[in-house]
Order: structure tokens, then C-alpha cells, then sequence
């Protein structure tokens, strides 16, 4: 039964996982040692029912409403509900670059993103369990989701060695050899305490040849397997992760495959790592309709305004990417009439808001002359004003969008909105 | 006539702007251009009288306790009122490094500093009088004090030649050859617009010869004059700077001369220029004795907060240091027990917050674990929390400086906040 429960969670937190342990307990937990996972969840339930409360499904999922495939929904957790579709800012070592919590709120986030990788290197999963879980040791008491390390160990680690076992690897930082198994993954993000974790996955490149991204959605899913037979945490659902490249055979064979093991959530995985944002577009109306109707679904690392609006317009709920505070720290803002770099000289006189119309704190209160000011001057407040300003951009779109769901007008808005940044 | 009423100040500025201006051309004005400004403010003038309205006198300061030779007062200017003693928050580059102006104003800063040489450099000070002033240009609606230049080119320009006309010297930042004389000092800060601008003065080091000590002070009288004479902003104050260095008799000189001018304000230079912590105590008491007692007296760029309480104690009002800012940007805090070196790996796993019963949002939110986390993997938060926390702590340490002033308890207060240091 989950250690949990004795770390000194915040006493709402505490309350909630009681709640949730309890009904474990009694109810799902004696299942546990006798059956899969899977094994209580067939191929073929309806996924048009309301989500069944086993063990791993302290989360639920409301759609609203739909318009075309696009779908706007709520998803309830142990922090808070979260309405989709959404946009999480990324807070890789437990914290969103340059901004504090307060900030990321005030702009409207409602979940964020940790990152398992960096995390577990520094400052480590059990000290952050130790000091009350990662949503006490950021102040962040709103919801977060946590990915599993694989991207980062495809991407960063040094001489990493991939078997069906798991991962071994260096780390980037000091060169340490780790190991990464899908029983850690599920462990680290237990002990980081996050309301949605991720599946161990293992994520090709996209000109990854056949042979090979075959081999990593059978990896795939014998991984996912395994994290689902881990998984303990009484307040957080695992999400499964749907690979396959671009080749629609193997997302299919994907999804089926983990759609049995009745995840609460599918993400799919394996987009832009390298292929056309065309390709991408295309490839996202068949791929999205992969996954059951009744739950979330979840574009991984996925993008740029516009790419977020085609993937909502696909049936896609939620997002995540470095682009807004990456971006915003190299004085690069995202408008409503297209990108803005702040470092052009052509700013520098120019007593105009960064957007007019926007009312987050970088616009309201500054003048492009002063933005670009910042940046000439290496001033730490240039990252953190575009910073905001790009986070306040994308929740907002992804809100608006919410809004013409609802209305049955999302066409309508896509194209009002595109033609903005064309 | 000044220019400042054309360019677009905000409306609460200009209005105060209108009034000032009015007065000064129906009354003083006129007055310039037939005396030299000393003269009509006699040497033997009753310090005791409320402060005569002549034309660079648009500030108030009153006087509302005195604790042996510490003052509790309160300067008011044409953006607010300031309660005394006060620690400005050195903004250089028209930004308090890692901070928005919420949090610093959110920290209890009354009035911000300005750096002369800084903004004339980038993005030049006509650029911010275009787009309606320092305060406007930086989002900043509450005092400012604006440097003269002189300190920065004494200690970061490069190839600086000095006569009396003025500094000659190249751009640290391009090498570009520019000039700050006394007049271009007024008109950079004119052009700021800030409320309290200082005049230009040479500030050699401590261990300077007696004769270069004695030419720096016939230099900074000539130049204040100067200074006195060009300046014309209806609604900026200009303040004095005695210098000196350790010898009572040139500071005693230095304050007889710049004293029948009449400045609004006089600020004691020369301190914090390598002479030991210990020297510069020792000269205060005298130092600052020789400062009208009706007038805002200022320490400029000191110090620590052991040496704000020791300059109070000698009757100081205003502080102004890098000090909080830049070491909570190298992991120093400051405490009521003392510094805490934030990247201390003995911090690594406590839950503690930086300093229990401070108030700031740095000790509200934040484990020293998360702390030395975020300076371990170099996030800016870290930078942000810790220059807020450590302008927390001086804001504070003034505030209650002050009511211990009022209520006639400084002595106790210094030595009871003195023992926790130690």
C-alpha cells in the first residue's frame, strides 16, 4: 500500500488521498494481487460510459461539448479541475523559467508540467517526497503532470543504452550512470506526487526507419504494461503514451494495444521530434480519433499557436511545450498578428504595448521601446515580461477556443485567428 | 523654460507638472535669470523655517521625531511621499534587477534610484524623455532619485580624463568618447524626470592624498554651482553632495560651501570607497552634523544593514546599495541571525523557511531545500526570491527603524537587532 499518505502532504491534499486510499482499500486494492490491470477493462467497453473508478482513476473526465472533433471538457483531480482544451506551461526543475508561481496563475495556467528527468538528477524525486511533494516544495498547489524521463533520456543523457529492461544512461550534468525502468518512472513520479503521470515510452526520431519505431511501439507498450501494474498512488492518474511516427498502420496498432490496459488518460507521443509541421497536421485527425472519446488526450510537446489550434480542431484536449518561455526569453513574443522579436532595432523608439489588446502585465504596463530596452541591456525582467506575455497568449487562445467550442463556432475562430497571423 | 510640460507624462504627472510650472513662471522665474541662485538663500538662513518655495525647491521634507541624532521624517515629492529613514532600491538600468515594480513596490520601497550614466548610455535619456519619463518608460509610479554619473565614471568608464570644465571618458559598454559636465548631468536628469536629482561631484577613493581630496572637493563645489544654476525642472529637487573622505575639516568645508546654496537636500559622497566599515562609523556622527537639520540628509551607496542603523543613529534619512539586490543574485540573505549563504549544502534538505517571521512572499512560500535548489540549478527564481527577500529585509529594517524613532526607542532597537547579527 502506498507510502503516501506518512509524507507531510499539504492537509487538503492529505484529506483528498485519504479519501481516495479508503475506497482503495476496501474496494480495488484486493483485486490488485490477483488480476492485470487490463484484465478488468476489455477491448471492447464503451467508451461513451462514465470512467469506471478503478484504482488509478482518481481523475475524471467531463466533456461539454463538441464541434467537429474539437472538444471542450473538464478534467477533476486531487488540485483542481482543469478545463480543456489547455495548455500547460512547462516547469521543468520545479519551477516555470523566470516566472514565480503567483505569475503563472495570474495568467490564467491551471495545470503545469514537471519534468521527471531533471528532477530525479536535482535536487532527486525522494527529497522532493521528503519535503511534502512537488506541488508543497514550488507552491504550486494547483494540478501538475509529470512526464515519465524518456524524451529527456533520448535527448539529453549521454551513451544511453536501450533495452526491454529499461534505459541506462549518464547524466548530462555530472556523467553519474543511471538507470531509468518503467518501475522507476512510476516510482519518481510517485514520489514527486503529480496529479497526471506519464508511461515510460521510448520516443524515436521521425525519420526513425520502420524496423526501429516498430520495435519502440512494441517497447511501448510492454512498458506501459509494466508502469500500470506499478502505479500505486491513491490521487494520480497515469497516462498511456500512443507512438508510431507518422505511419498510421503502427498508431493504430499502438492504440490498440494500450486502450485495453484502460488508461484514465492517452497522450500521443512521438510528434514533433523532426518531421514537417505538415505532416504533423495531417497525420493528427486519424491519430486523435485513436483514442476513446471519454478521455483526455494529450499532444505531447506540442507547439506553436497555430499548431495547437489544428490539433484542438483534430479532438486533441491538452498540450505542453517550452516554445512560449523559451521563446520569451530570447525576446521572441507571440501576437495575435504574428511573431514579434523584441531585439529588432525597429523597436526601439516605439511607445506601443508588445500587443495591443492584451491585458497581461507585459502589456498593460510597457512599451515595446522598453522590451526591447531589457534585452539590450541583458535585464532579467525581458525574459520574465515575455515570458508572461507568451504564457498569458497561449492560455488565452486555448481558452477562446474553449469559448467557440462551446458555441459551436471553432471554424470560425481558427480562421479568424489564422488569418491574424498570416 | 522647461521643455517637460510638452512631452507626454501621465496625466497624474502632468497636472502636477502644470501647477509647479505655473508657480515657477508667475513667480520665481524671473528671478533666474537677474541673481545666481545662492544668493537668495543667505549662509546664515534659519534651517529651523519651513523650507522657502523657490524655484528647484517643489519638494517638502518634515521633521517628525528626532531619538538623539536619529530623525524620523517624511520628504514629499510630485509622485508621493517618502517616510524617512528610507532605503532606495538602485534600479540602474531603469529595471531593479529580477523584479517587477509590483514586487518592489510590494516589498514597502517608497522611492527607487536611478543610475545617470547607465540609462545615458542605453537606451539614452532623450529616448526616455520622448516617451514621457523614467517613471512612465519603467512603470514605476512612485518616487525616483536619479545619481549623478560621476560615481560610474570614476569607477567604470574607461580612459576618464578630469578637468574642471568636466569628465571626458569612453562608453564602458562601445568605447564611444563622451563628456559629463556639470550641465549635461542636470540636463540627462531633467530629461528622466525623476524627483530628487543629484548634482555632479568627483568622489575619489579613501586612501586618497590630502591634495587630491582637497582638489576633488573645489571641483564638486564648483561643479554643485553649476549644476545649481542650470537646473530648471519645475517639479525634480536637486541635492548637494558633501565630500571630504575621512578628513572632518574638508567635510566641514565642503558642507560650508555647498550649504549657502540652499540646496533641497544635501547627501554625504565618499563613503563606501574602501576606507574600513569602522572608519566611516567613527565620521558619521560629525559628518552628518554638518547637514542642515531641516533637510533630507543622504548616505550615498552604503551599505550593509549594521551600517544603516549606525548612519540613522547619526541622523541619516536616506540609504541607497547594490547590496540586497545583487548578493540575493549570488545566493546571500540577509537575516535577523545574520547572513545565510543560500548555496550552502547544509540548506539542501530543510524544509525551514529562509527567515521564520518574515513576511516577504520568499519566506511565505519557500523551503530554504527549494532555495538552494533554484541556485543549484541556476533558475532565475532563485535571483528573484532572494532579491526580494533581502529588499524585504531593508525596507523593513527602515520601517521599524522608524517607529522605534517615534516612539523614542531607537537605541533599544538597534541594540537588540544588533545582538541578533552578531
Amino acid at each position: 500500500m502506498p507510502t503516501f499518505g506518512f509524507h507531510p502532504y499539504p492537509a487538503v491534499v492529505f484529506q483528498a488521498a485519504n479519501d481516495l486510499a479508503y475506497f482503495h482499500a476496501t474496494t480495488v486494492a484486493s483485486l490488485d494481487s490477483q488480476v492485470k490491470p487490463h484484465e478488468y477493462a476489455p477491448a471492447d467497453a464503451d467508451y461513451n460510459h462514465p470512467l469506471p473508478r478503478t484504482w488509478s482513476q482518481s481523475m475524471n473526465f467531463n466533456l461539454h461539448a463538441t464541434d467537429g472533433a474539437a472538444r471542450a471538457g473538464a478534467i477533476t483531480t486531487a488540485h483542481g479541475t482543469v478545463e480543456t482544451p489547455i495548455f500547460m506551461p512547462v516547469g521543468t526543475q520545479a519551477t516555470v523559467k523566470g516566472l514565480t508561481p503567483e505569475m503563472v496563475r495570474g495568467v490564467g495556467a491551471q495545470i503545469i508540467l514537471g519534468n521527471t528527468y531533471h528532477l530525479t538528477l536535482r535536487p532527486g524525486d525522494e527529497l522532493i517526497r521528503d519535503l511534502g511533494g512537488l506541488h508543497h516544495f514550488m507552491n504550486w498547489p494547483h494540478p501538475i503532470l509529470t512526464d515519465s524521463g524518456g524524451f529527456q533520456v533520448f535527448s539529453l543523457a549521454e551513451k544511453r543504452k536501450i533495452t526491454d529492461h529499461g534505459a541506462e544512461f549518464r547524466s548530462h550534468l555530472d556523467g553519474r550512470l543511471l538507470e531509468l525502468t518503467p518501475e522507476k518512472a512510476v516510482d519518481i513520479q510517485q514520489n514527486l506526487g503529480s496529479d497526471i503521470a506519464m508511461v515510460l515510452d521510448e520516443c524515436p526520431p521521425a525519420d526513425a526507419p520502420p524496423d526501429v519505431l516498430r520495435n519502440a511501439l512494441r517497447r511501448t507498450t510492454l512498458w506501459a504494461e509494466r508502469c500500470r501494474a506499478h502505479h500505486t498512488h491513491p490521487t494520480q492518474a497515469q497516462f498511456a503514451i500512443v507512438q508510431g511516427g507518422l505511419n498510421l498502420e503502427l498508431r493504430a496498432e499502438s492504440a490498440a494495444a494500450l486502450i485495453p490496459m484502460d488508461f484514465p488518460g492517452y497522450a500521443l507521443g512521438g510528434f514533433s521530434v523532426g518531421e514537417k509541421p505538415e505532416e504533423m497536421h495531417a497525420a493528427l485527425p486519424a491519430c486523435a480519433a485513436l483514442l476513446p472519446a471519454t478521455k483526455p488526450r494529450y499532444l505531447m510537446g506540442v507547439g506553436r499557436p497555430q499548431d495547437l489550434l489544428i490539433a484542438v480542431a483534430a479532438g486533441i484536449d491538452m498540450f505542453d511545450c517550452v516554445m512560449p518561455t523559451r521563446s520569451g526569453r530570447n525576446a521572441l513574443a507571440f501576437t495575435d498578428t504574428g511573431p514579434v522579436k523584441l531585439r529588432n532595432a525597429k523597436h526601439k523608439r516605439d511607445p506601443a504595448p508588445l500587443m495591443s489588446g492584451c491585458d497581461c502585465d507585459c502589456c498593460r504596463n510597457y512599451s515595446r521601446a522598453y522590451l526591447h530596452h531589457l534585452f539590450n541591456a541583458e535585464e532579467m525582467l525581458g525574459p520574465t515580461l515575455l515570458s508572461l506575455h507568451n504564457l498569458a497568449y497561449y492560455l488565452r487562445l486555448m481558452r477562446e477556443a474553449r469559448t467557440a467550442i462551446l458555441a459551436g463556432r471553432f471554424r470560425e475562430f481558427t480562421e479568424t485567428q489564422t488569418r491574424g497571423w498570416s
